[in-house]
């Protein structure tokens, strides 16, 4: 069983829907060339005594699985080409995320695609509307 | 889309695996045979944030969906029979809580055939494993 399979896809879809989260942050820091670090993340979490969860990310074959100090596994993807991928095969599936789905891989272009502190903005303003679909606390803005 | 489909079911297996909750309350209540009130559950929560969270309960079919004043959506499964044919269509699907779905079909069944006190304490043992298993508090034992 592989992210490669309808049934697991499904079945993954149906994981984040209910437990997962997307989001982007734009992390201020200025050793970054506009002053942020824009750190895209689909993640699930887990309690520790879950003992099959650390099974069934090693199915989704990419992703870091941490166990949290508090005693939650935090399986993360956060390399963009994995999240793309990612994405791409689960969002057929998904019910309740569309619109981050949509939103992540938008901004993942936006990304890519910058070349001056104007595209740079336009791409934090598109991580404040990601922030307001997961009704997350508004980002200081610097710029 | 239904509870028919293999693809939805997939879906829901994870949804299920991810947020949601499988569980039997042991409640006293003098006014039941054996002074409890055995409630077996499969529950989801979303915030009401969540729009399309109704929409997707009702592709389940059965189920009542609340809006708690807390401002969370909990959408529960309690009548037997739909609980049994819930965990049926499921159960292959599901990943991380193939243990609850047994234990609450084994539990349905000890309940049907409870002849006496004693097929009633044997219930409350099994019952007692489940709430083992979702690591929840112990029930203060009458009997």
């Amino acid at each position: 069983m592989s992210l490669n399979s309808s049934q697991f896809k499904a079945y993954i879809a149906g994981f984040l829907d209910g437990d997962g989260s997307i989001y982007v942050r734009a992390k201020l820091n200025s050793s970054y060339k506009y002053g942020y670090q824009v750190a895209p993340t689909v993640a699930f979490f887990q309690s520790s005594s879950c003992e099959s969860f650390p099974t069934l990310c090693k199915k989704i074959g990419y992703g870091r699985l941490r166990l949290r100090k508090d005693g939650i596994y935090e399986f993360t993807i956060s390399k963009q080409d994995e999240i793309i991928d990612f994405i791409t095969k689960v969002s057929p599936y998904i019910e309740l995320k569309q619109q981050q789905a949509k939103l992540i891989l938008e901004i993942l272009k936006l990304k890519k695609e910058v070349q001056n502190e104007q595209d740079f903005k336009q791409l934090l303003n598109r991580i404040d509307t990601f922030r307001d679909l997961n009704y997350s606390k508004k980002r200081k803005r610097r710029m």
